[in-house]
């Protein structure tokens, strides 16, 4: 494999993190020519040393990262909105786009796939649901039938029954992955399930009724694919987001790596069930903003984030989240979803209006 | 997809059977030129005038039909020993060779995979855990790290502790498929799994020592392949031949069906342990036949197909097939696996050695 440039934007969280882990371990297949980190400056400097890159810190550390290097692939690993412009820009210089960033696609799905085909750039993803799609089809997607996003189902899965005196310590508490705060509240409340739908909605260009969503508390299974022909491929294997994050940047090749193997006997049993649809209200809210069209998932990821900030800051209640989603939904005007300046408006709109 | 013309070898088997529903849905992506059955020649040429196809009966029936017809592919799903000699000669007049009779990968492997490379023709699966893993891979393999094959664990997985014991009706009343009665009766003993091995390391060329059986008594997961870089893939669907049949019909193509859908949360749960080596020594024999090399494998599969008929008419019990297997194998001289003649000499040997 020849060796692949590589930018990382959000270098000191977790995915870019473990991203970097995977390149220490694959020094001959890729380079890392720029790094940036939104606050931690001095981290980011000494990751920099270590690989030979340049170093960004600050506000618009992604966007120059992007606009002042070459890359071969840009990791989009940043917080929240903050990934959509550096996105665009990577994407107008012809870059692959190995993407953790969600709310691209949440908010700005239509325009960043178009630009893509446009320009012939990949969108190569790193959610391990999405990377198990794509494990999973190399295939046209006319065969596709339908798409199964697994869910751990979070801590809030079959308790407390009252979920509106829930803390924050408790909402924070995630089972299965260890992630920021955002995310970890997210997957409480299964809106990031929700954002994931929209995700693969754009990243494997199929409908949102044929994507379904399966708890699964063991988080073994990432995804699924059922084919026309009624054959099901699943990808599977001990959680550890480096699977992704490496497959994501060498595919179409895969690397030897040392990881825990997959035991299915000493795993004993996979279980399977349906999201409860009373409990995590988030789901449907994801369906109806894609029903909606236009800008209206980009106010639904705008709401969230004001509510999960919010939440955290201890001024509304956890069960005020899907509230505050749902009126901003109802409250909205339409936008038509054609510029990132339509999608920065409805944004706007949609915190001037929680706030209020 | 361009129409494919194809032979079937044991047209009126259960795999037959299913094969022709196939082609009965799909008329327009494969066409029968001719079905060959041992027995049925009422049903073999009912069916032959359905198709407008030639209908092939008595014990030659299927290297008359492969010899006096030309294909794309030739289905060879014929019981035991009898589909070596046909599937030698699709192979030397140029078909894709669609397997479900895994003798003959048992017995002469190297043989009929170094004919196959030689003439450029290709084995495509039929057997549901071979199929999975035929799905699962569109890579090179070396960068396979294992195979899992599930196996359901048959009648005998936890019970009788008294294997002795054990009648005919019993050991035919297999839990999730029907299928003739050899080898439901394999799969009672996993010798059909230990077979199922042999055919995966032929078939895929990964060592026995890479090919991990995991009992999986829900048969939804057919079997798994884990990957260098620590990735698992997986093949499910509801227990149903088709699917794994008109696969290995329209690769690399899927056609649309009418099936059964997956439904995880309805299943609720998938689970996993390890076959116990006391109730199932059959598994170990197979690493040992394969360990001794030569024609080793075909000494087990005829002493198995000697010791299944016995114990289907009353001579012997039901643990006596793996005994009388396991003592041919230690009196059996070495034979060389050069050639068919040493295939089917090994054969011969075995079956006068255990009816002296």
């Amino acid at each position: 494999m020849k060796t692949k440039r590589i930018i990382i934007l959000g270098a000191t969280g977790s995915i870019g993190l473990n991203a970097i882990d995977v390149v220490r371990h694959n020094r001959d297949s890729f380079r890392i020519v720029a790094l940036a980190a939104l606050r931690s400056k001095e981290k980011c400097e000494e990751l920099a040393r270590e690989f030979g890159a340049k170093a960004y810190a600050g506000e618009d550390a992604a966007l120059r990262a992007v606009e002042e290097n070459e890359a071969d692939i840009c990791l989009v690993a940043t917080v929240g909105m903050s990934g959509l412009k550096p996105t665009m820009a990577a994407i107008e210089k012809g870059m692959d786009i190995a993407l953790a960033t969600k709310e691209v696609m949440v908010m700005a799905g239509e325009l960043v796939t178009k630009e893509a085909a446009k320009r012939r750039v990949r969108f190569l993803p790193v959610d391990s649901e999405h990377s198990a799609i794509f494990q999973c089809t190399r295939v046209p997607n006319t065969e596709i039938d339908k798409l199964i996003l697994t869910a751990s189902g979070g801590p809030f899965l079959h308790g407390p029954e009252d979920l509106s005196r829930v803390t924050v310590a408790e909402a924070l508490n995630h089972p299965r992955w260890k992630m920021g705060p955002k995310v970890t509240i997210d997957s409480s409340t299964m809106m990031n399930k929700g954002f994931e739908i929209l995700e693969a909605r754009w990243l494997f260009d199929v409908g949102v009724k044929d994507i379904e969503v399966v708890v699964h508390p063991e988080s073994i299974v990432h995804s699924m694919v059922t084919f026309k022909d009624g054959a099901t491929l699943a990808q599977l294997s001990p959680p550890d987001m480096r699977v992704a994050i490496q497959y994501a940047l060498s595919w179409p090749n895969r690397l030897p790596a040392e990881r825990e193997k997959l035991d299915m006997a000493a795993i004993g049993k996979l279980t399977f069930e349906r999201p409860d649809p009373v409990r995590f209200p988030c789901l449907r809210l994801v369906k109806e903003a894609c029903e909606k069209g236009g800008c209206a998932t980009a106010v639904l990821a705008a709401a969230d984030e004001w509510a999960v900030k919010n939440f955290l800051e201890g001024k509304i209640g956890y069960t005020d989240i899907a509230k505050k989603v749902e009126a901003s939904l109802e409250a909205a005007p339409e936008f038509p979803c054609d510029s990132l300046e339509a999608v920065w408006e409805a944004n706007d709109w949609t915190w001037k209006h929680l706030s209020r």
